[in-house]
């Protein structure tokens, strides 16, 4: 099988030629640049060098010559190659948010700034967020090409930290609180003052307060994952911050709990005490209920007490790490998720719906060992 | 004048050393340490050589020496030093928590595992956060020697983000959440796994959840903000991450608001969107009101509309910096502080408020710009 | 077959466990831990979590159970483990020093303080560095159980770097300077100060100036090297760095040239002038030299003109980068070399050692291509 | 008296601001832009905020208001501000290239590919490495304005580590090489791939092996040291790498020792045992000679024995930090030096000379302690 890369020349492009290249059943790279089309992915990224060889070409001619495509190009360009792709009859894995929001294009004008060009598309698509639609995925594929719209990095650490509080209804009405931290990555390969050695490094703030894109996703995926659970979507307060490092996204989620799951609280408002046993009990109880939600999840680790989520510990792997806990006053679930931005945030996620679109070993291409360092 | 450092060896107190060397009042350094007494403050920090040069003492001989005493030993240590300094008739201004509770031994005792050795020494001492307690401080030391309970890091930058907010009003009833990441000198200077650099650097994680011994003490501080201003404190749930820097901490401070100081969405929250006009308008307001607390506070910055506070920016010196948002639904305010957890969270708040003690002008030995990088 | 990793739990063991996890012809692994026995992989290093599951048992369990050992044990304490494993007629591989001088035990002693406990086991040892002795390991292994002395990590860089110079006698009689720059890794899982966080992180800084142990390694490989050509060698200056990054060495390899190989400068020594158009090619003809020499090696990269050899290009790679130029003065060979210390400069360099010696593909186990961040 | 910077808006200029705001004869500033005319430094660099207030003019009206004129700018388009000010009347110190090769344009030209605009400055002009001119600068400046061409941030560094080497005649014929690290701040404020966060971070690289700028500068210095203790000047090979941290320069400089000056080496060439005590003595002596030298600079430190320069310890200061040692075969003097590159390699170095041509006190607005982190 081909398969093909538009936008390889960019970080969540390349990251997916790296995991493609050692995919089992992929016997071939096709890859596409728009703006470096006629370079060659090695020249661009030495570290392909003698592992990976191609050609930059045309988005058309990846098209052509290839069994499933992924896309990683900015926001509001690719819908004529998803297109082009459903006529040919092979699949889309769209890694914008072109095709998160399925049919609420007012949504998606409202925070990308561009209608839809083809809204039907979205009759042949689906949101990627395995642990949330595999079997939509499943039974989209089943019936024709299919068009993935690939989870952004924030919404899928911030959804599989909420999936089994919401599904199990433990939340409370009231608000979920996503405070995030992300790797420099994130911002991609073009270089800006942001992301500038000097400006960025030893530091770390704040940005887009209250105005991120990912704010309608998260908040479209709590609301689906009530749904779907017959309970009540919590509203999302999110604030992304940029932290000196190069890859990872921690995520700490504050979820109010139901009353019928507090616990008695380590003293008083007024007067707060260290955790209590009564606490320490009922977040292990808590954190049973995750990892049992998760069990039969290829890449999500539900840590055991004591261990907390680290982007250090799902460095290069495409798991996403969950650490569950409580505040000292017994009413809110402090959950931490670790993912690698770059992986289970983009393209090791987008490979993993490859392999469930294809029918392939779920975790084929993706079984790295994060690396210790 | 002579100053006198007890606990000279550790990063809080080779950061006093640094800045009262800089400092017009002081004329002679007297340096102790229990551990290290035999050895030299340059020998151990050779950035100083030939800049500070003096030998670690016993403790006892600093007092001896000194006409002001600064204590940066582990909890639980310093109280003997505290009143023999009362004894000799000098302020004794301690980095330490023994004396951040004032008369609440219980909660001292709940959290730090110790009771007090000496409890009257409560009724000479004041905790030395001077945004807040600035008045008491002076009125303290107008009647004799007095004991500062110099704030932790992390809540010298959640209650500064809180007290404009607690003084007027604004904060609903409910829980206020707060999320810092602080840089790995917070761990101090003895080698530990979680500080060693491959274990920690590249890579984010939160550590004792709900059980950070700095919660009492913001919770303290905001009962605190709000009974000086006749309100109700909200409840406070509060999770440190370390992050891969050497300094600083930023602390995302989200607090409930009032109805009245709510403003209309960026949408529902079945459908966010980005900001409305009234939530930049009504951020602007909070904003306004922010600096206006602040305006004669000679260390605090509330920064202009579209600046994020960022710990890079205030890198050595003793500033906190303020930005203040509002989440797309209106009805959360998000303010973000940044300090640098050894100067405005440790070592320059205690010359800070030496500078009150002693009627020095409140500035001195703090003028540093706050590095580029 | 199974492996067997003694000294499993430090920062070399676990990166073994890493990349033989991966192993296609290793079925299960042994683990062992003098120190940590009775503990798990995965306990220490959370990373492992539902991919590697291993209590870590006595060293001689591990013997017991495998069919060829590892060990990543410090300086002087493995000797008997590869007593052992002859005796059992399973191949040693062992990452300390004990075994990479042979019998020169002399030389051994002035620099690690020790004696050889068992002097005869050096009969059945042989330097496991593939590029010079794989044709030496291929036979050792025909004719029984062999132990690998696994190279040190900045001896693997720096000797790659030179080795075509000193095979094709392109250098003068005088001094080869190597200064090289390691990650914080090759300092090992314990906690130091040197690498405590605050205490290396954003800064460079030089350690045991003419007193590194890999002096006597790298000098004993470029004596090996030239006198297999027929040469002379150069004497050595070796300066090892600490760099603020967790893996890679950088070397940078100062190669006085013979009058032959050297060019026409760019200006004269008192007025030297930018690289002149004979110096581009007479580094080209190098430059194409290298290449030719490793052009069969599966782990070498020789890099096209332009491209600097870059730690971040091999990470997680068993790469050593090589990059080729010559200064404005055209006599001095400047190449560098990039490894990953943990993979080429330690385990990886030990795993492609145990595919020779059991004749596997070379490769096996080491296709990573090199992560892009 | 009134400071005007010319060029305000970058790195150096910035640091220029930071540290004449901190000058006490430094009544007032002028700053001045070309790219960001109109614009405020505090708008550029929010960490100015309550410090420093200055809208950025045109360099004429910087030239207009003020009493002596620093020049950040780009090589170049420096030498008609040059020529105003003396006419003017004011000292003009430049910490582009433009005047760092007094009348040697032909080098310059080679180098930086361009002719001087008004070659006749030169008569005015001085290399400003104090530590070298400081007599030369004082009386150029006796006789009228004077410009001063700032040294480049390597050349500091490398120069200082060898001057008393080649003042005292210690070094032989042959090469010195000069092999340094520096942090990324040295690149600039503009955004450029190579130091953008994810391609810098975490990694090593060499760059313009043989090929930069900075060696015509260094070989010049060496010639002049030379040249002014009688000697001959080794001929000279510079490698600069980009190491993942703002600030500093670490540079190791290997000087071949004249016979006289060799020790007995720690072995053979065929069999390096470790430093003798003979060159433990020996390199005692040469770094006693070192001490001796700079004994009256009021920024070069020549560290104790067993403490090797590092960028940590000069971090903020203006102190270059020097280590002397020896290889193990007692041949090659090893030095190392520290400097912070935007300090002591830019903008300190630059008040530094100010402070010399108006005959303030040489560390007025340079005292700061090193900063511990």
């Amino acid at each position: 099988m081909i398969a093909g890369v538009i936008g390889a020349a960019g970080y969540a492009g390349a990251e997916l030629v790296r995991l493609l290249s050692g995919h089992k059943r992929v016997k071939a790279l096709s890859l596409g640049s728009v703006s470096l089309e006629g370079g060659r992915i090695e020249g661009i990224y030495p570290n392909f060098l003698e592992k990976v060889s191609s050609p930059l070409v045309k988005p058309e001619e990846v098209i052509a010559a290839s069994d499933v495509i992924f896309a990683a190009l900015p926001h509001g360009v690719g819908e004529a190659y998803a297109k082009a792709c459903l006529e040919k009859g092979v699949h889309f894995i769209d890694l914008s948010a072109d095709f998160r929001f399925d049919d609420d294009e007012e949504t998606f004008k409202a925070w990308y700034g561009k209608p839809y060009v083809h809204p039907e598309l979205r009759k042949r698509s689906v949101y990627g967020l395995p642990e949330l639609n595999r079997e939509r995925i499943k039974s989209l594929a089943a019936s024709g090409p299919a068009i993935i719209g690939n989870p952004g990095c924030y919404p899928t650490g911030a959804s599989l930290g909420m999936l089994p509080a919401l599904a199990k209804a433990l939340a409370a009405e009231g608000t979920v609180i996503v405070d995030s931290a992300s790797g420099v990555t994130g911002g991609g390969r073009e270089p800006q003052r942001s992301f500038h050695f000097p400006e960025c490094s030893d530091s770390v703030s704040p940005y887009k307060v209250g105005a991120h894109r990912h704010v309608p996703e998260i908040s479209r995926n709590m609301r689906e994952m009530a749904a779907r659970y017959s309970g009540t979507a919590p509203s999302l307060v999110f604030t992304p911050h940029l932290a000196p490092m190069n890859r990872g996204i921690l995520s700490t989620v504050y979820i109010p709990l139901k009353k019928e799951w507090q616990a008695a609280p380590g003293g008083s408002v007024s007067a707060p005490r260290p955790p209590s046993k009564e606490i320490e009990e009922r977040a292990g109880e808590i954190r049973s209920l995750y990892a049992a939600f998760f069990k039969d999840e290829p890449f999500v680790r539900v840590l055991p007490p004591g261990v907390m989520a680290s982007t250090g510990r799902v460095r290069q792997s495409n798991f996403c790490d969950i650490s569950v806990n409580m505040d000292q006053g017994g009413s809110t679930l402090v959950v931490a998720t670790a993912i690698d931005n770059m992986v289970k945030g983009a393209a090791g996620q987008a490979v993993q719906n490859m392999n469930i679109l294809l029918g392939f070993d779920e975790s084929e291409g993706l079984e790295a060992v994060p690396a210790l360092f």
